[in-house]
């Protein structure tokens, strides 16, 4: 008996029968007497015919009622399993972000969650019902509907979870768990039982796609264990063999002194853009003046580096989503002319490759091992950053898949896990 | 300059394009300097994906979630319509149900109006803000979504106009105004400038589908200047040439002094079925006995003929809405056996065919040449029922078309308007 967040993605809710599987699925969770909350996003392909019917009418949609548009999609959902719940006699209730009360701020498309009102929770799961909660939005101050962006409805079961102190938020995907790295590119990566949620958060952040950043920031700060499986496997109730990979506070001492890997996983993300500004005049607070009017803009910034040149100026580089590139290259510009700058230069054909591990606290060499690796294979580094469990690079994009097998190879994870 | 409601039903915004034609004549509405607020249903065949999504899931689909389901539709509708003003640099905001607090009873799928809050509209008007609100869906009490069953939208447009104390409210549909008669049945049908609400009221729920009932009756209720009118018409702001058909409150004095016509408008229903209960213990309170169960179920009534027999018992045939047929059959059966009747009957084989005109309050003998015109053709009544402006038969269902033509020719309605 346990109380667990349930959050199910687009492709594992992508048709009636899917649905039904879920339905299922969180039938012989009520079974053992878990008391269920449900999280869902739209069905696959559903936003994607939202986003195209906004398009048609207005390339640049005015974003308060492109959530209104985009939130639709989470209400199907919750309605369709709702139904096949109490169709097998499980009482359920359905709630839109709004209903659930779910505060954001008020920025559109990229809202925040400020808080969760949990009294109405509590009634219905005193009450023995399953919530179905819309994932991916919420409403503002005003009774605004928001959304929390792609793959926010990570971040709704995470904050659902804290806000219920959930025994633990499952977040089931396509995949079994969390990998040393993405099959797809290295065949001989392996599933981890544990990560912890750090490491899990430089490896969400650098690209793994598995679980949302915030989501994953969201669980550290609120101590929610986050468990990512696969809603295809069978569950498997038995203690000693768990499904997916469970994100933790810390590996356990024993086995960090046993077997520790220097490494947990190699991330990698395709979806950054570089841009530069040469030749700034080098004066106190030119780093705000730089990122202030693109974090004006909603626009996230990633990497930063500076470097200070020879005649009293300095050249600074940065990285943003690539969807991001084109406006912030614009406000770039005009930072740039307003500060006497000489050029700016945009990039998006580069990716950036991540080692992540919390057993580097603890070596030194690390660094030195990675970037002999990528010498040795001929892979020139564009920009380096590092933090106290991981290590990023910006290459070439023509080398992601030879960097990444050679790192995965370099520190031994094939055998990892 | 003034406060019109506008409501755009389905087909008037089925697609992308229609939906920017929407705008345009909203644009023109606001260019002349009048106040706009908008319904509107969910684009066509939208409706109906989701039906057939929910019965995917479950033939007999939870009425809560059912509601949350549907109203998906029109929140799509207003978050593409409010696009489009926006691009027309015409502000507009979009609320539904729920946010501009269209408070209803709780009977899922097919609730009522309770209440609307001005308040918040208002604020938006004062603004200069084009408003437009999800037609067919509110929120009850406690928060739930509801909705108001199909063509509910009228009925949201009326509340508002009412709510707001607009000077008209519009309906855009397909046709350009009521008819004297389905010009499908009739080809010679006409077209009336004007109507009463009386008569618009009978024509409504006889099945004349221009108008939903409880719109028309709200409008009556609340003084709501309604008009009906095409969406795929010109907008035409000659106070002499008006479009569409104005339903008032009483035809002039004067009109209905120099050329009334005794009937208005020949109006049909092929959505009726008949139920009839044989050989009922004829004592007080029977007709509740029968009636009470089939109300309690939500089920409407129309046509409730009792006949009272030779042998102390009596025999009670009513109409119900054919989709209602079966359960309220099965209702019937059980009040039969408690009551010891003899048998229940069901028929869905049949139309109802009215007259209706303000004008028969004044003119004795119209039941007769209606009758009259009605045996000429061989046509047999099953049912007759009569109010101050109306004259309903129902016949058997091949008789519909005869039925028709025969009667709005018997009336002169070809030289009407």
């Amino acid at each position: 008996m346990a109380l667990i967040v349930q959050k199910f993605g687009g492709t594992s809710i992508g048709t009636a029968e899917r649905i039904e599987s879920v339905a299922d699925r969180i039938a012989l969770f009520r079974d053992r007497g878990d008391d269920i909350v449900v999280v869902v996003s739209a069905m696959s392909g559903e936003t994607n015919r939202l986003v195209a019917l906004a398009q048609s009418i207005d390339e640049n949609p005015n974003e308060r009622e492109y959530d209104v548009l985009l939130a639709t999609g989470e209400q199907v959902t919750i309605a369709l399993l709702s139904m096949a719940l109490n169709k097998r006699g499980i009482a359920a209730r359905s709630y839109t972000g709004s209903q659930v009360h779910i505060l954001t701020d008020s920025a559109h498309n990229k809202a925040r969650i400020l808080d969760i009102e949990e009294k109405n929770l509590r009634t219905d799961l005193d009450k023995g019902r399953v919530i179905v909660v819309a994932g991916f939005q919420g409403v503002d101050e005003s009774g605004n509907i928001t959304t929390l962006g792609r793959g926010g409805s990570d971040t709704t079961a995470v904050a659902l979870a804290a806000a219920l102190k959930a025994d633990e938020c499952q977040i089931y995907t396509d995949v079994d768990g969390v990998y040393t790295t993405d099959p797809r590119v290295v065949p001989e990566a392996q599933r981890l039982d544990k990560i912890t949620f750090e490491e899990m958060l430089e490896m969400a952040s650098l690209g793994s796609k598995v679980l949302q950043i915030r989501a994953v920031e969201f669980a550290g700060k609120y101590n929610v264990p986050l468990r990512v499986l696969s809603s295809f496997d069978e569950p498997n109730f038995k203690d000693d063999e768990p499904n997916g990979t469970l994100i933790t506070f810390e590996k356990d001492e024993k086995e960090s002194e046993m077997e520790q890997a220097l490494i947990s996983g190699i991330a990698f993300n395709r979806d950054e853009a570089k841009l530069t500004i040469l030749g700034v005049p080098d004066e106190p607070g030119v780093a705000y003046k730089i990122l202030g009017p693109i974090g004006d803009n909603n626009i996230e910034i990633d990497m930063i580096i500076q470097n200070i040149g020879a005649d009293g100026t300095t050249d600074f580089t940065f990285t943003v989503h690539r969807n991001d590139l084109s406006v912030a290259k614009e406000i770039l510009t005009n930072t740039a002319n307003e500060l006497g700058a000489r050029e700016v230069i945009g990039d998006d054909k580069i990716v950036k490759i991540s080692i992540v591990g919390v057993g580097m606290r603890s070596h030194a060499g690390i660094a030195s091992q990675m970037f002999k690796a990528l010498a040795d294979e001929g892979i020139n580094i564009n920009m380096i950053s590092t933090s106290e469990i991981k290590i990023s690079v910006v290459v070439d994009e023509k080398y992601l898949e030879l960097g990444v097998r050679t790192l995965h190879s370099a520190f031994g994870l094939e055998q990892s896990s």
